[in-house]
């Protein structure tokens, strides 16, 4: 199976309001809710393509309650770890009239060093069955900034392939513990190396110790360095929608074609065509297959020269 | 005890954020949530006078959950009846930067006619030991709008006096069953009558089936219509705050009035000194009993001529 890690889940709700306005009182519409954070994403896509995932983090409070409810009776399985603190809510407010999106993020709960430590027990049982792991998102407070690297060694003393997928901090400090794959975009990567020219930031990501670096470059699809060689990776055409989760698909598709032991060019396409199957899709984080399938031939991977 | 009906309570959720921008992205930096709905804040004031207070209304779901875990080991007592929809949450959005708030409404459940069924029998085993009973605030989908004259002919029924504070066609529609009291703003009755005049709006509103009238006129305070005569009300100095639950504060003031039978101008300035003590509270919805104590003699109530 594969181990998607999100140690700051959500419970992601939809609020649709006729048209928002600031210091104004709003009649909600529509509520939706879903299962949230990223490698609750990432295991969702990777059910979705036939392979056995498993989700752990933390979960607890009502929202936590709420999100094992909505996990429940579908894969991926849900091996999270309970927490007494109240799993954050994400409030996404739609604005009919324009479409736009105002959000709003609760600051999630407070880790414990001793829930900490159980979460550690579990994981590493968990890894004994994993073919790989995605580590993915932001820490809750109470977790130490190094948390990644501590499962990255675990991982790696365990001999499971590791993905982070994380910013900031938590990524600078993940990456010194060498992962197998990081997956930033742009942004990510000029704030962790300071150069703001992506094929420089993405070298300079490798000799920070990340083994490959697969930047998203948003639409223009991914940039991939690898001991392999380099590719770019672009879909047939510019694809419009909504990209809540498109980073979460590519890391799917990623991850599926390691464990598959797919060549780089063909986990590359992949990873372009579900992503941009997710933009396309008209749920936020979901993909269509028949999209995908469509998409998926037609991306063009052509190898890039290395740099140094 | 009195008991107070709040069929459509409500999880009220307060998000502090630094500044809110439309369609920008918010991390919240504070959350507060207390159990809501008109008669759940009617029921905690009254316990805070010390009467015994008992609600009772609809709750489900985590949000529903979450009013039962706060209501839980305090006054006023939970007689609130299980439904398989979600309890709305309501979220005020508070912008540091200003103090303003934004206000969201979930639509909450629908009630199904097996659980409306369910609330009558609770309901009417719960008049049976109650002194007076307040039914406060909007109706969830699923009730038709006439329930809240059901309600009102069931207590009757059982010699027990009531106080309709509603709004709108349940207003309308609940008065026509001869409540004892109603408490409605300046605008809620001009919506029952027609009329913008609040003296002969109060004396309408009587016509049409309220035995009593307190019509709350903001910060200039009460203007009652009785059958003992007519009453202003007025706090001594205007107040300056936060007017959320003042409403709710009044109506515990009138209602512990009734059952202590003490005369009107006392009643009438019981509630005007709660209303004004939570208006000037620091929390929402909250009053300070030393403010109260403060402001009871104070509060002026002047004989009107009656309005027919």
């Amino acid at each position: 199976m594969i181990l998607t890690v999100t140690l700051n889940t959500a419970l992601d709700l939809t609020y649709r309001v006729p048209a928002l306005t600031r210091h104004g009182s709003h009649r909600v519409t529509d509520v939706a809710e879903r299962p949230g954070g990223k490698g609750l994403n990432v295991a969702r896509v990777l059910a979705a393509l036939g392979h056995e995932s498993v989700v752990t983090g933390f979960v607890g409070g009502s929202a936590g309650a709420d999100v094992r409810r909505l996990l429940a009776g579908f894969p991926p399985v849900d091996a999270l770890v309970a927490v007494a603190g109240n799993t954050r809510r994400t409030i996404a407010v739609v604005d009919a009239a324009t479409g736009d999106t105002t959000q709003l993020n609760e600051p999630g709960p407070v880790v414990t060093p001793e829930e900490w430590a159980a979460f550690l027990t579990s994981y590493d049982a968990l890894l004994r069955e994993a073919e790989a792991v995605a580590l993915c998102g932001s820490l809750p407070s109470g977790i130490q900034v190094g948390a990644y690297a501590e499962l990255i060694r675990r991982a790696k003393a365990a001999g499971v392939p590791t993905l982070l997928d994380t910013s900031g901090e938590p990524l600078r400090r993940g990456i010194a513990a060498r992962p197998d794959l990081i997956k930033p975009n742009a942004e990510e990567l000029a704030q962790l190396t300071g150069d703001h020219d992506p094929l420089r930031a993405t070298a300079d990501a490798r000799r920070r110790g990340a083994r490959s670096v697969v930047a998203s470059l948003g639409p223009a699809g991914l940039l991939a360095a690898t001991s392999d060689g380099w590719w770019r990776a672009a879909p047939p055409a510019r694809v419009k929608g909504n990209p809540t989760g498109a980073g979460d698909s590519a890391v799917a598709g990623l991850l599926s074609g390691l464990v598959e032991r797919l060549p780089w060019p063909q986990r590359l396409a992949r990873a372009v065509a579900l992503s941009a199957a997710t933009v396309l899709a008209p749920a936020a984080g979901e993909f269509d297959p028949k999209t995908y399938e469509d998409l998926l031939p037609r991306v063009e991977v052509t190898t890039h020269p290395n740099v140094t």
